[in-house]
């Protein structure tokens, strides 16, 4: 039984796994699922996924990974060649850091500018299975964590092709997602940030990382 | 040279490291900061971690890791045994999924929480070097996250002793320091929480764990 990968081409946290199903060049059955449309709400997906939740992984054994944490962490373990979370233990602990403040310090930020002033997120400001309402502030302060970080990240490119370890690496895939991302908030890299801009082009024509 | 590790005894952040180290019997150097008397804003420190945060953790080459997410990462590839992070792709997947789920729906609920509420805090919501208003509605919604995680929790560990992959491992590190540390904004696993307690019963007998 190959892998079958619940995918929606429009969202960011598919994207991330996506990406690095094809730097793997790892076989697997894609199956598209229309967020759009409350596709993953219905009862042929939350059989397989009852966390009503993109991206998914079914495993050749029955389990189903819904989380880019662990989704990672599988492939790279089961899939080790390319390696994209470091080999010795200096890259590894690069990459986590930087994979860590992109999520944190970025991912959240756009998460809390998005979920916090959306009309359609409206009583939905975190996701799970609770309802949470929104928070005006929250997204102002996403908004502003957003602007730190790319000052940051770019400054730390000047230097580097990569964001860590000097290799091609997940703390690149997550980053370069959040910024194709950030734009549902109106943030793009500025012409201030010229080295994210070189990164990103760089990136940008990999196959893995088109649309 | 050995690694040196920089602790503080009272924070949750630094204990982290401090029980994967003391698992791992890994030989180390120890140096407490005094975080209550502002002992990481000093020259001394700044001149080790210029972020003035603590874990930090010195390895022999000189490199300084300077946050939970690195130093796990180094110590699970350098030290391997026992293992923290799971051997098989499977175990490596559930641990990170499950560490995924305590830091974001459980620390950040508690981080929400104190850092949005406590008045020392006001205009430090969140660490780093940028200031953040506080956001009393945040702070709420960190109590709730806080509730609504120990009952997940609770419910998990009902035919569980571990988190994750039926082994001990950094995601029940964590847990066990974000719940003692849960206490500060007031919250603690009630009576129906048995499940809870009786993990964090059998988790404070090892000698690791003990403050």
């Amino acid at each position: 039984m190959p892998l079958v990968f619940y995918d929606c081409k429009t969202a960011p946290s598919p994207r991330r796994a996506r990406i690095i199903l094809a730097e793997k060049n790892v076989p697997h059955e894609l199956v598209e699922i229309d967020l759009r449309s409350g596709e993953q709400m219905g009862e042929a997906f939350r059989a397989i996924n009852p966390g009503a939740t993109v991206p998914a992984l079914k495993l050749d054994d029955g389990t189903v990974l819904t989380d880019n944490a662990g989704i990672a962490v599988w492939l790279e373990a089961a899939y080790p060649d390319p390696p994209l979370m470091g080999t010795t233990p200096l890259e590894k602990a690069d990459i986590a850091t930087w994979q860590w403040k992109v999520e944190q310090e970025f991912g959240m930020g756009v998460a809390s500018a998005l979920r916090n002033s959306t009309p359609a997120m409206k009583g939905r400001a975190l996701p799970g299975p609770h309802d949470y309402e929104q928070i005006p502030e929250l997204a102002e302060r996403g908004m502003k964590m957003i602007g730190h970080f790319l000052d940051k990240l770019d400054a730390h490119l000047e230097s580097r092709d990569y964001i860590a370890a000097n290799m091609l690496s997940v703390a690149d895939i997550t980053g370069f997602v959040f910024v194709d991302f950030a734009k549902v908030v109106g943030k793009r890299p500025t012409e201030s940030h010229a080295n994210i801009r070189r990164w990103h082009a760089s990136l940008a024509q990999r196959p893995a990382f088109q649309l």
